[in-house]
């Protein structure tokens, strides 16, 4: 397969170097040798453990923590009001780290303990007596909206956590002239990131002013802020060190603040370490998963299939706090409109606060949940026209040098490419009879411009070692997606370097500059370029200074210099007489990546990022017309994500975005009953494994994109993104019947099938 | 005593800020906080034993390690054979990580075991079986200089490691001409360290090129260029973290190379962390305390006093490794040549092998030692010319602007003035009868410029972190001595901040600047001026910073800037504007301290450090004629080094210092039985307790040296050199008789009293 798996271009395998380069990242995993936060362990350290409210909503009328306090062993227990913390929040401040008077939702962090070993933490916490006052409680957003409906926070009259409206064009009137109106209301539940090492950390607070906390994490310098803000410390006395990661995908974004910030205040009041991790239940319980969107839309189309307009109206459930929902609703409303030209929208979207796991976010914030319902609505149309949805899709797709609907400034683009290889490759001209094919596309934004006006780039020093290596200084994270091994082949290739001579210090933010993190695939594209220009720079100063060592000038060949008399200095040398001319210093080169400012304006229109990268996926499926079972016998997932820089890695992430959107399309999401998780262990919360897996055939379309490292884009979360549409889709081919309900069980299908409803 | 405690100049308590200033080194140990190498932990860690030679020298025959290999939970079972490494050594390469076909001395490493836990690797050490031959071994370096003497190293013909002759100046003319000459044999055994904390280390070895090492070092930059030597390993792929130290004294510049080789080679072997630590008698068997020494020393004088000519005879006694000796030879047979004007010198000094615990390093380089010798014997010459000892040696003493007989450059200098207010001090003028008072004066190298005359100097990096405080980043290293606090005070000088505002990082060679490490006294003198040049730099930056910010010129107000329109730009302020613009760099100041070279030359002549220090110790002591016991009634300490930077560390380095020296002068001492160490505890080797100590009055003379940071020099070595010749002198004073040998044990004292031998 990897014969056909890159087209248009250089380096079938990336970067030169890439073939059978050898990532220590990847290596440390595949070999066991990689040390994960779970694993980690500091002398003299503590068990934290958190008491949860037992009540999706109540008042807590007493704490009585003193029989706690006196069991031997124990050494720190704190509730909310002891703590006098003040509220925080990513985008509200709706939380505390303790409840305070209220606990909104069954698991509720009401009291913590600290002790000597896990058994007497769990025995600490039934010794808590908690006094509480049930209050009326609301679960489903739409009944959250209703007047006289019980109210979570008082600083959010009617549950609504954030509103956005958006119109562009003349959607009323395009609707009016259509040839064709086509609607539908989509659900789709909660989805968990499902990472298979559950968050944990190890925060240990200095006597005075000071805090260091091991935990894996996505963002460091974030969380090291909102941390630092909380505990009221100085920002560069709080260190925050980030093991290796069994797995992120946005959930490790923030990961979970009030575990890092409950450990900082026990270590506090303990003066020791403390460790404290999530289990497998409470990451379901507890954890950040993302909203569950019920979205109402409409299509307006001309009878030759032209897009005129697009309505939609769209609640997404909070669950009881905040973190990034509002950023994810917003994503989620948007960014399928500048995947074709579509002149007029209106849309609606509200976030509605219930009694329910607060949620937070997963790869692709939310794209991928309204692609669902634009992509089966634009099926749903081609059958209207009878039209074949591939060509429907062909004939309004957006393309290089476009400027969306929301303003998004498209430079790179293959997405016809994309769509037309997709149908190739899954033989969409000829469908076998009896199997189901859908496809559908997306576009995702890599390396936002808005996320903070002020910083909108990314930077990296490169150093020249005693031995003659690089070592690349950098605030981006690897997180499994590769992008240690990715900046290694990018300086590598700056400094006509083999990868295997180029370190990667990152993890740790005392010894790394300022940055955003791993999130809207920033790494490749944003951190990747700073990579790039910091190489670039110390390239310069070596062949400076190996021009001073020599006497002469100097030209690069290879990583070394020849002077024009003929000698090769070589790196080690240069590195040497540096050392020595300057007591000590390594020669260090910046790189400085700072994008244009955006013109986004209050409306939200403008452009958001650097890079847009574009997808399409199809697959062949089939129904067992008995039992309703779903088999994906084949899944093909074309990309545009500019040059690819590691085809290993990069083939990775679409096997892993795939497999994760074939679980939301076919297995996942969260049941709750009565506010409480139905299914929060791995045999009721179903993720797909190998077995339950298609063949995935990944074709890569490289464009030549101007703002990516030598015109490489992101590709890490639009992987996900077409998924569920391309099986729901899919489904609907097979079934003849519409599907608007994600996932896609077995219960699901016969119900379609046979119109029966099961028994409960 | 503080009243007192500084003379000559501001700063009663140091620099700026240094009252009350909060040390966090020291805070972290007085709080019980501070974690020490020997703490740490990783997950999956195995424990590392070694198997020792009960032969003083034997040959090796066979080595079979299959038994143990077979024992289950043992992970890596090696002996020399197995390794294939090269011989290494610090000075000569006269050692190999495990021994090959000869072992010699009592406790050589012969094979190592890694384990899952301690009591399965010492149940593997039981199980390899080696077959020995012994040969004749020579305890006594005399006997090994012997024609016929059996020979340690076939490399060292003699058993002489390394030998040197100076000659200056006129000495067989000058002894011809004296009015007096004096002579002596002094004889000093090997002294330990003693550092609370045994050494121990973590060793991780990626599957391919690359190790992290855990140990605590005072050199982690020098020991990681070994370790990459030894292992072939890429020294950027060798990371060395250095936690907190419970004691170096010297003994931690290299620590114990060979145990960190040896869990280096197990953990590449077993694919785990090996972590590794000396037993309290391994630390005093096989750790590498400092030679002992024999010295035979002549002097010329005239009758009037002046100082004509001395010459030396000095064997010191290796043991088996070389390590630093000859290093330590060189400075303890020259030093205290350029603490008078003594114009015609004549020194011969070997370093012999023996079968006998090799040695290494201990605060300052065995000028304590020579110093002994010397100021007993200036001693033994007052006597005879009926002259005050301290008139003597006013008569004699070297001062600013001198050029030593070794080509010293004296800049700044208060020896007179040290010796003076000594005098003073314990009351010179109204001895007591009954008691006995000796004084006795030292120099001592501050930085040196020779130790690698490419690399004499240091280099530091200063930070301005987004919330407003710096950030020092140096290779040097605190190890209990206070240099992270005096880079505090010197950096918050520079900045004109309070020394709270500044972050030290430090004890990771991934983070730091190439360095020499804590030997010498570089610390302050040294590594304090980098640090003063880094702030000064970084300040000027960030005062560009605040005018580009400010749009307008600004000048500096306190850590601030106030532009001319009269607002005040905060650091916090102009660090997010740096920030935003680079996309994430912190503004950085380097700071780079590039000593002139030195004129040294062949033989030995010329300027060797950037400062000398200077001090003058005297006591009060009595003697119980009948049991020979010996009390130190009181003791005053005057040093000159240069200006204080922190009094309360400053104090500390001389309660330690001549606490150390007391030891050696009255309990301390390696005692052998045929090669055997006698007393490798902390009940046989005796190491004085706070109840063991008298009132110690420190006073610093402060003098303004044109190199050190705001004129400070080195303190941390010098605070014991002049005090066992200080106790000697007293002693002597006290029994009328002259004392050649330490330590001044009762039973010794008792000998000299009564003449009598004690029984074996």
């Amino acid at each position: 397969m990897i014969r056909r798996n890159i087209k248009a271009g250089e380096g079938k395998e990336g970067f030169p170097g890439a073939r059978g380069f050898y990532d220590p990242e990847v290596w440390a995993k595949v070999t066991g040798r990689a040390r994960y936060g779970i694993d980690l362990a500091l002398p003299g350290m503590l068990q934290g453990k958190i008491l949860r409210s037992p009540h999706p909503h109540a008042l807590i009328r007493n704490v009585d923590l003193s029989r706690a306090r006196s069991l031997p062993g124990v050494r720190a227990v704190l509730s909310g009001t002891g703590l006098g913390a003040k509220p925080y929040g990513i985008v509200f401040d709706d939380e505390n780290p303790l409840a305070l008077d209220r606990v909104r939702y069954i698991g509720d962090e009401v009291a913590a303990v600290a002790a000597v070993d896990e058994q007497t933490a769990l025995e600490a916490l039934q010794m808590i007596s908690v006094e509480y006052e049930p209050l009326s409680a609301v679960f489903d957003p739409e009944e959250a909206l209703l007047k006289g409906a019980v109210t979570l926070h008082d600083d959010f009259p009617g549950n609504i956590a954030w509103e956005n409206r958006i119109n562009r064009g003349e959607a009323e009137a395009a609707f009016k002239d259509a040839d064709l109106v086509v609607e539908d209301t989509y659900a789709l539940p909660s989805f968990h990131p499902g990472y298979i090492e559950p968050i944990s950390c190890i925060a240990e607070s200095e006597k005075f002013d000071g805090l260091t906390l091991h935990t894996a994490l996505q963002s460091p310098h974030i969380v090291r802020e909102i941390l630092a803000g909380v505990l009221g410390l100085s920002i560069s006395r709080v260190r925050v060190i980030s093991p290796v990661m069994g797995g992120g995908f946005g959930g490790r974004v923030y990961g979970n603040l009030k575990l890092y910030l409950l450990a900082a205040f026990l270590s506090r009041a303990a003066g020791a370490p403390v460790k404290m991790q999530l289990t497998r239940e409470e990451e379901f319980t507890v954890g950040r998963p993302m909203v569950a969107a019920m979205i109402k839309m409409k299509m307006a189309l001309k009878e030759d299939g032209t897009f005129l307009a697009r309505q939609a109206d769209i609640i997404t459930d909070n669950g009881a706090y905040s973190a990034q929902a509002p950023w994810v609703s917003k994503t989620l409303s948007e960014r399928n409109d500048s995947l074709y030209h579509i002149p007029s929208i209106s849309t609606r979207v509200r976030l509605v606060y219930t009694n329910k796991v607060p949620t937070g976010q997963y790869r692709a914030y939310g794209n991928q949940l309204a692609n669902f319902a634009c992509e089966s609505l634009i099926d749903r149309a081609a059958g209207k026209l009878g039209m074949d949805p591939l060509r429907l899709r062909l004939k309004n797709c957006i393309g290089p040098g476009d400027t969306s609907v929301h303003g998004l400034q498209i430079k790179s683009c293959a997405l016809s490419r994309c769509l037309q290889d997709a149908a190739d490759a899954i033989g969409w001209t000829e469908r076998k009879k009896g199997r189901g094919y859908g496809i559908s596309a997306a576009i995702h934004a890599g390396g936002s411009i808005v996320f903070n006006p002020d910083f909108r780039g990314a930077s990296a020093r490169a150093r020249l070692e005693l031995d003659g290596r690089v070592t690349i200084v950098t605030g981006e994270q690897d997180y499994g997606q590769g992008a240690h091994g990715a900046f290694a082949l990018i300086a590598a290739r700056a400094l006509s370097r083999v990868p295997g001579e180029i370190n990667i210090v990152s993890r740790d933010t005392i010894l790394t500059p300022f940055s955003i993190g791993a999130l809207g695939m920033r790494q490749t594209t944003i951190g990747g370029r700073a990579v790039q220009l910091a190489a670039e720079d110390l390239l310069a100063r070596i062949r400076d200074c190996a021009a001073e060592l020599a006497g002469e000038e100097v030209v690069p060949e290879g990583g070394a210099f020849r002077t024009s008399s003929g000698r090769l200095i070589e790196p080690v040398g240069i590195a040497a007489f540096y050392c020595a001319k300057t007591s000590g210093l390594a020669l260090t080169g910046e790189g400085r990546y700072v994008p244009e400012k955006s013109d986004y304006d209050q409306s939200g229109y403008g452009n958001i990022a650097v890079t847009y990268s574009f997808a399409a996926h199809a697959c062949e499926v089939e129904i067992d017309r008995e039992t309703g079972a779903l088999t994906v016998h084949r899944f093909v997932a074309v990309h545009d994500s500019g040059r690819i820089v590691n085809l290993l890695t990069a083939r990775g992430q679409v096997y892993g975005g795939v497999a994760q959107g074939l679980g939301m399309a076919c297995s996942e999401g969260y049941i709750f009953e009565e506010g409480r998780v139905a299914n929060p262990t791995f045999s009721g919360y179903r993720i797909p494994t190998a077995l339950d897996l298609p063949s995935i055939e990944t074709l890569f379309i490289q464009t030549d994109d101007p703002e990516g490292p030598y015109g490489a884009k992101g590709l890490g979360e639009i992987v996900q993104v077409p998924t569920p549409a391309a099986v729901a889709n899919a489904v609907a081919n097979a079934l003849g019947e519409p599907v608007n309900e994600l996932p896609l069980t077995a219960e699901k299908i016969s119900r379609l099938l046979h119109g029966w409803e099961c028994a409960d």
